[in-house]
This record gives C-alpha cells, structure tokens and sequence, in this order.
C-alpha cells in the first residue's frame, strides 16, 4: 500500500481511525473460550463489525506472543483475514522491533513478507543500521517510535541533547537514513502539546498516535497540532472500542464505539475542509 | 537461576562463553532441509556438541519469526531441550522487546513463563514502566541495551546529555528502578574501549556482550576493562560457532570453534585468578 491509498481510504471512509487489536484472553467475553481459537473469533468479529470505521488495524505482537504457538497462529490468521477480505485496510505489526542489520533483515521479513503486514513499529535506540533494513521493502512502512504516551518516555526521549529533546534528534536524523520518505513516527496523544514541534520537523510523514481514549489524549488536541495537509494521522484506539462490551453484543457494542470516534474524526475532518 | 549458579557454573565450565542460536535455513547444511524441523535439528546438535563449553545459550527471536508458525515452534522446541536436558544453562531470549506498561506485561509473560527462558533483552528507549514489569518476575534476568555492536550505536547512544553520553544515562537511571538487580547489560565488544566508564556506573552487573569474533571485537580487551570480581561477563558468539561447517561434520566444527574460545576464556580466568 502506498499513502496515496492510504489518504483515499480516509476521505472515503471519513474516518483516520486505527483499532488496537490488544486481545487479551482475560478481557474477551467468556463465551468464546469455548472456541477452537478465541483469539482469532474476537479479531474476526470486531473487524468484521469496524471495517467501515476505521482505516487500519494494529495487532500488538505482545497479546500474541503471550499465548506461545497458539497465539502467533491466531496472529497469523488475523492478518490473513484482513488481507483476504478487507484489502484495502492499512495493517500495522506492533511489535517495536530493532537489532543490528542482518537481524532487523530477519524482522522485516517476518513482519513484511511471512505475515504480510503493510507496516511495523520499531525502536530507535540502535540506530540507522537498525531501521534501514525495514525501509529496504517498497511500498511497506515503518513506524518508528519518537515520543511515547508513557510516562517513561520522559525518562530519555525528552532529555536534552545539545539543547533539543532526544526524540527530536531520532525525528532529524531518521530524515537522513535511506528510504526515510518509507517512515512513519508513533507520537502519543498525551503528549498532544509536543504535536507542533514534531510537525516541525517531520511536516509530511504520518503520525501513529495511540493514546486517545484508555490513556486520556484528547483527539481534538492531538488534530490542531499534529494534522497536515493530507491529514497525516493514524489515531489509535484499543481498549476502548474492543472492550466496550463482554456479552454476546460486544461486537455491536465495539462498533458503537467506534462509530462514536469516526463521527469525530469526520467533523474534525470537515472542519479542516478535507471533505 | 541465580547468578550464584551461573557464577557457580562459569567456575565449573572455565568458560563464560554464550553461543548465539542465530539459525538461517541459508545458511545451516544443506541435508538437513530434508529433516521435518531442521532448525530444531541444526540448534539440538549444536547444542548436544557444545553444551560443556558454554554457559548461555541466546536464540535471536528474528530469526526464529522470519520461518513464522514454523518458526516459533523451533524455538519453544529449542528451549524446551535446552531446560530439559542441559538445565544448569543459563538461556536469552534476544528479542529486544519494550513497550507501555502493561504490553510489556505480556512480553514478560510469554519469554518467562510461557517460553521458560531465564532471560530476555529488552530496549530502553521507552523508560521505567517499559522495563519494570520485566524485572517483577523472581530470578528472572532482564538485559537492556546499553551500548549496542553496531555502528548505529553512535547515532543516538553516545550523543551527550547533560555532558553524559545517553548510554551512560539509560545505566544510572536504570539503576533507580523497582527489583534493579534484576538487571544485566548488553554492550558491545566492539566498544571494548568504552568498558571501563560502563563498569564505573554498574559495578557489580553481568554484561552481555555481542560482537566477538564475526564483528571484531576483541575478548581479550573487553576482559581487561570489563571483568568485575565475580566475572560479570557472558561473551556472546554466533556465526563464528555455529557456521564453522556446513557439512555433515558441522557440530564438530563448532565444538572445535567453541573449544578455542573457551580455552582463552580459561587463559583468562586463571590470569584474573579466579581458577
């Protein structure tokens, strides 16, 4: 997928909504612990009830790796299905990978060809030979983490390096790395003040922005400052929207949710005369 | 495991030596592709030929995610043979993980009980609540990057903060969190240099170190700055073991290979008198 796609796939749905799939066997409605593969029948049901929501779906491999075997098979299976039936959907791995070249190599393949997600988060704390292996892939996206919606993120990201912040270092120097027009950056919603000075830096590139909701970044913050002018946003929702309900409705329930964050996005959306 | 047993072990051993499970279907000889699982049947051989010469064993998770399903059995199916056959070895999850809070959880959970290792690495970049739920699991080892092999190593870990360099930050800051000494540091041979300032912060932890041999770094050097007064190092070596041969004699070569390193480590050991 290129981002020409990705901004159609916004204005037609009106919406830059990407859904969290952190699926958590303790958080699912009981009832579908008696299935073959609970982790797969909830993914299914909440893509199948969202589609026409949201833009993109972001799997964190921790909720999968968790489960061993059985938990990366229910990770496969999901983005299979994404691809078969919703190929127009944007998929993020969120899987904060990086290692020195060769292994970010063995990554990139796992997430980019074995998988066939569109896009993968990693860490920056390694450097360009460690990120420059994922920009290899054409019409593939990685996702590099800058200013997180942790409170550890001031812990380094904010600390000062000749007089500017960290994450604003990994902003400027990513700019400088091989395929960087194949980058995309995580910034969090909770940190919605700190939008203007990345979009300062990095004016063209898509944020993914999770945060918003669970975590309490607001989304019309998170838009003033860190919108451009081809929308540029992914924002991030999980817990909120897959775990409205834990009854036979939860489906239903996560798409009320969902279409409660899409009308937002779609009046914020008109508001910056996108649509 | 304690580090009183892995002390106890490397005394036993003469040999601090951790051998890399970087396993490449390309690379591993041709006639065990006929073999139903040949990763697994390339790493038990490896191990079966080497386990006396060794104390840690550290399979690189990419390379087990770029085979997929396939992938991630060979690995449950290593480590399962590893604790049951050889459990005086100390095991590494080399996976590099790190995330917010309670996805960090997960990780934790799926290399500490779900996989069984003693160990997994993790990055810093996202701070305290991205590493403290790793180091709550009892006699389990957490080992963050400090100053990693690879040239990218000097993009962002050596730039100065505070006139500190950011490596130096992330070791005294990680010194303030919850179970610290649960911690242990990967820093890279090739920085062999750089030992003694890392030794200077955190005196008393086991290091990790990549970067022997295929990378250039000396074991000599890093012995030198590096050792504390309980060993406190785990030399790491992958491609230079493992792929000594690629013909039907390969775990001979790389029992030979790893005999070299560990008679050096032996030579090493008897110098700094602690056999």
């Amino acid at each position: 997928m290129n981002t020409t796609q990705l901004i159609q796939q916004i204005l037609k749905k009106k919406s830059f909504l990407c859904i969290g799939l952190d699926t958590d066997l303790d958080k699912i409605p009981a009832f579908l612990l008696a299935k073959e593969d609970p982790i797969f029948e909830f993914n299914k049901a909440i893509i199948d009830a969202t589609h026409h929501l949201a833009v993109a779906y972001k799997p964190n491999t921790a909720f999968y790796e968790a489960y061993g075997l059985k938990g990366w098979q229910a990770l496969e299976k999901t983005i299979n299905y994404l691809n078969t039936n919703y190929p127009e959907i944007f998929t993020i791995a969120d899987a904060k990978r990086g290692d020195i070249g060769n292994t970010s190599s063995r990554y990139a393949k796992a997430f980019f060809e074995d998988l066939a997600f569109d896009s993968v988060t990693v860490a920056p704390y390694m450097g360009k030979d460690s990120v420059e292996p994922f920009l290899a892939f054409q019409d593939k996206f990685t996702i590099m983490l800058a200013l997180t919606s942790n409170q550890g993120a001031f812990d380094f990201q904010t600390q000062l390096i000749k007089n500017e912040e960290l994450y604003k270092q990994v902003l400027k120097t990513s700019l400088t790395w091989e395929n960087s027009a194949q980058l995309m950056y995580v910034v969090g919603a909770t940190k919605a003040a700190y939008f203007k000075e990345v979009r300062s830096i990095v004016p063209d590139s898509f944020l993914l922005v999770p945060g918003v909701g669970a975590q309490g970044g607001s989304l019309a913050e998170v838009c003033k400052y860190g919108m451009n002018t081809k929308v540029g946003l992914l924002v991030n929702s999980a817990r909120g929207i897959i775990y409205a309900a834990t009854d036979t409705n939860f489906a239903f329930a996560a798409a009320d949710k969902a279409r409660e964050l899409q009308l937002e996005m779609q009046k914020i959306l008109t508001e910056h005369k996108f649509i």
